[in-house]
């Protein structure tokens, strides 16, 4: 019931598009670590299915080092072809070639060479790892090979000391419902299609991508499902360009009883353009509610505002939601 | 050759999908704030080149308060129905309405109202703003309100002070090619798209947020157009599950003559379920190198480490370079 | 220089996620028909290339009648191969097939035959068509049954008559069950996504939003779930250009016991462009079924044609119905 090496081969390819790339036209290495990967899970999860027995899903554990030999570039077509090289009791080694074809010259370059491992997880029980069907090799020195391959990663992994104390940012450990605790920040490189034709960001992506952050935030102070009840006037007050970074940042500024204020920055780094300065390009506040289940809204945590500067805006943001309760029951709505 | 307010209306719809919308199925506010702005962003434009003359983009300025009055679902059809209906000499007012509708009920209710307004900018030279042609109102009333509007709007706008130094995260302005200077974070919401069907991000989405951020971190240390070279092994230490926000974080080690070094680390927190703590779910070391305009590989600044902590990492990642140089030097890449 | 026939082939696959699907996990027709033109248009700009000679990219002219043979589901994989079949002077012939494979059973099944014919278009003056490089014929029956094909679609092509001014109005509360209760309209700004690098729209894009008014008119009349059963011939008549905001309206034409006609126009406006008018750029027919939740075939409301041009269209849906039945009965559709 065991597979021949040769027979356990997937070929899959896609043209690379402006989303695929930076400005240069240059494709993203992480574009092609994707389509790597996704190779990867197929091949492993139909080898491991491919006994009758419990059902799984190949879940990748590690990718060795790769090199990027030669540039992509948009318009190309990109090769992948991976194949099952050698399998332990509990997983699965999947080696991926990557080519780049140009279909105007028909040029083809090796791009990119991968070794990933995978480990079938249980369908019904996911921290349970089954058992992988053995690959038929067609050497001896096959699988020889791949079981030093197998015994040099596993060593390396467990050699691996993850510091999971070490963080980038310098956060102090804030208490729960403090403005430190739920503070968000999101950093977006622009994208072609993020972008007008003459090379802006749509205001909508903005707002998207705001709306986000404020989610975020709000999900982390009340820890349930929230939903956006309002947003504040939105002020657009520069353009942001392609090719900049953008960073949006999400703070809670003050709660009612029923709901979070959440003031949102737009600032945007042109990154590349370094006569350039960050600028602040847009800000707005959003209003959330949190929801049960049956979509009932429910009581939200207190906000502890600590600094001066967050008392201060926790008293504005008190300042604006008392004059818009006043503003709703002045006047009833309109129905559509 | 000016239009009859009535005929300058447009109407969008979309159905919802997963990708729109929380774990809960309610659509993300964002989602429907982009669709009114494309809205607003398609009437505007054709409006603003109505006329013969010079050709223009219309570009948003400003979008005023709005509530959402009732949540959207996966699976309902959205309707943006967005009109013009004010214009000054240099700004469009668009009005927009958006519905959802049950398509298997026929049940369809108002979602939002929203105001946005445009500038039309020169597509010659995009810090031009160009004149608008005038709509006809069909009452003598509604150019007055528009025009109280707009006033209202102008004021509120010069009002708005920008607290530009207000920033959230407590960057010290660090000075350029320290590692404080370059380092970024990204935080991600995973969505169902990021997802295999059992509720696990695939492995290729976090390793294309891992090479985003480091391409940020690359970009912001040389500010050149820059690609990956190659990456260290990548370790999952464990699944990241469906409804988690990730953390991707990178900073710069190591600088060679031509490369960088830049370390990654991906941290995943269950927001919903405070149950789980936030935990290590990968990391790795991406390589970069610099290009020319021509493709040619540029010398990168060198990175200037000043903690004790940021020394010891140089050194480590210098071992790094010097140990994968050896070993290239050692043996000929086999070609392909 | 001519290629052999057999070595033009190639072989896309992905697995298929929630945003591909409808709400019941069925993979709308839409998302298989891009898959379907990205092979084609790879294959045959590929080949167009494969002579020294003017650069060009292959242009989507039609797409002959379509069935889709079983539902794919989220979490299998598509395959989808694609291969020249016949080359005429100025234009090339694609065949495709479709296979959905479950990795976890290993199940393999046939979802799809399509025959797309590619116009070359000069990269330096996109309004020029180049000659097609001859292909190879390993037997010589095939290029005498592909010349056959080509003069069949070459008369159809000739033979469609593009009713301009036929466009899709609202019609205020329609009773349901008529024409104008399921009626559909949406509005799409063309992005650099949608794109190639010349600045047109993919075929596939354009198709796949076809599908999606179309399945949303279906939707509305018979308020179940409903999957695409068949696609009839779609002529492209005109390149759809960067910059451009498309109109895609659908509207109901025929309904069988158990399937529904809707018929799905685009029109492509230059909104920038003022000296340009819209234009029609495409039309075709598509059908769909009714499915339960068990995925059977359910009856279909019977459609209330009311003005006298609803009760032609019926006549001639009617028409076409009962055609392609008895083609069916003729002849027994081939098994994989």
């Amino acid at each position: 019931h065991s597979s021949r090496r040769d027979a356990v081969a997937i070929q899959i390819c896609r043209i690379m598009r402006p989303d695929d790339a930076n400005v240069a036209g240059n494709v993203h290495g992480g574009t092609i670590l994707k389509m790597i990967e996704e190779a990867g899970a197929i091949i492993s999860t139909r080898h491991c299915n491919s006994q009758n027995g419990e059902r799984c899903v190949a879940a990748l554990a590690r990718v060795e080092r790769t090199d990027f030999l030669s540039p992509m570039c948009i318009g190309e077509v990109a090769h992948v072809s991976a194949e099952i090289t050698y399998t332990s009791k509990h997983s699965v080694e999947v080696q991926v070639n990557v080519m780049s074809e140009n279909i105007l010259t028909g040029a083809k370059k090796l791009t990119n060479k991968a070794t990933l491992w995978y480990v079938p997880l249980s369908l019904k029980n996911v921290d349970k790892v089954l058992e992988v069907p053995p690959v038929v090799y067609s050497r001896q020195e096959q699988e020889e090979e791949g079981r030093k391959r197998y015994e040099a990663q596993k060593l390396e992994r467990m050699e691996t000391k993850w510091r999971n104390g070490d963080i980038v940012q310098p956060v102090l450990n804030p208490e729960p419902n403090t403005v430190s605790y739920s503070q968000s920040s999101l950093i977006h490189l622009v994208g072609p299609s993020d972008c007008t034709l003459h090379g802006f960001v749509h205001g909508g992506v903005t707002m998207k991508l705001m709306d986000e952050v404020a989610g975020i935030v709000a999900a982390r102070h009340c820890k349930t499902n929230i939903v956006t009840a309002s947003v504040d006037a939105i002020n657009f007050h520069d353009k942001i360009r392609k090719g900049c970074v953008i960073t949006i940042s999400g703070r809670m500024t003050f709660t009612s009883n029923k709901s979070m204020e959440i003031e949102v920055l737009v600032d945007a780094d042109p990154v590349v353009d370094s006569s350039q300065k960050r600028y602040r390009a847009a800000s707005a506040f959003f209003t959330y509610v949190s929801l049960s289940q049956e979509g009932r809204s429910l009581p939200v945590p207190q906000l502890v505002p600590e600094t001066e500067d967050e008392k201060k805006r926790f008293e504005e943001g008190k300042g604006r939601y008392l004059q818009m309760k006043a503003k709703r029951q002045g006047h009833t709505e309109p129905q559509p």
